[in-house]
């Protein structure tokens, strides 16, 4: 099946629209417009349309969409209608709080396995899992394992990248934004915290009180 | 003075290039063409010129930019050249670990009060910083902080949000998405880790082995 090319921007909104359907699955609409679903998500809902016209747009005019289908195609594309094994690496305070994330599942991802270099750490349970010695990374393609997740210190993230890479995995989610290019095929999601903070002065410097109620968030 | 209404999504950008300035500044570069400035980030060289053109421009024709120059631009529109003191709220793995995060510094923000409702955390100390009480959170208006940071867990979220809000907060970086619609006075940057994750699927599914090198980031 050939894809038309679709920007990175709308293939990182289509999570949105999904965890927004499924509040409002669970809220009981069966069927929404793109406008109601904009106003959820807070996204412009000739983005939305436009997002979704990419996938072919699954809407019908009058009604809008169907909850229940939207979803469900959302999914297909995003591929998360499958289980995704993920292993993360660097049990320290980040580590821990992404372990204990409660909302993966709802995506389909089970983190499966989580490694340190810290003696102390290696053998201790974390929930169902047993962290283990980074040295076992490199079994990470027999165990059927293609997602990381990088939460080690600035300094380790290089080394814990290439480590990764070398086991074959082929997505990174990382919290580290300290190691240079990576490889082309490897696909690298970053988190950077102080990125989104960065972000607030200019909105909180910038509303004059009077519109305060009109641009909203 | 009067602004032009700037896309959430340029201004999500900026902090973006400030962060890549930064590092080609760290490197030597004193003047910097889109182009380069482009590949070193990761966003189209044309997307960079026109969020940068929001604010008017900066660049020189055939020099490009000035690293320097355009970095201070940059944080004055973001309102970065001055320090923004934070507090955060919900002391577990989570917050341990922003409270420990290294970057914030270089963005001029400065988390100076957390805040537990645990009586084992309270008193204790990370880095510079005493636990305190939730119920000190009132006292946040006189300590002119404005911005505030979520860390607790989902069914802790909506009461702490409300204080925050009565605390007279007007910014919040929030690491859960479990709250309902907040009050339009309040900017709220929410970080939803699954979000993310959700993206990876789709990059390591659709790409083609043979399309690996071209694709990249």
């Amino acid at each position: 099946m050939k894809r038309k090319k679709i920007p990175d921007e709308a293939v990182r909104r289509l999570p949105i629209y999904l965890r927004g359907l499924l509040s409002l699955s669970e809220q009981g609409y069966e069927n929404i417009s793109s406008k109601k679903l904009a106003d959820f998500v807070g996204v412009n809902h000739s983005q939305i349309r436009k997002d979704l016209s990419y996938f072919g747009g699954f809407g019908t005019p009058g009604i809008g969409y169907n909850t229940e289908n939207l979803r469900r195609q959302i999914r297909k594309i995003l591929k998360l209608s499958m289980v995704h094994k993920a292993a993360l690496v660097g049990v320290g305070n980040l580590g821990l709080a992404v372990l204990r994330y409660p909302r993966f599942g709802i995506f389909g991802f089970h983190i499966v396995a989580a490694f340190d270099n810290n003696p102390k750490k290696i053998g201790r349970r974390v929930g169902n899992i047993t962290i283990e010695d980074v040295s076992n990374l490199k079994a990470l393609q027999q165990r059927k394992i293609k997602i990381g997740i990088i939460t080690v210190p600035c300094e380790a993230a290089q080394e814990t990248f290439d480590k990764l890479v070398a086991a074959g995995i082929k997505g990174i989610l990382s919290f580290s934004p300290c190691y240079k290019k990576g490889r082309k095929k490897v696909k690298v999601i970053t988190i950077d915290i102080a990125m989104d903070l960065a972000r607030l002065p200019y909105y909180i410097a910038t509303r004059p009180t009077t519109r305060l109620a009109k641009r909203g968030r």
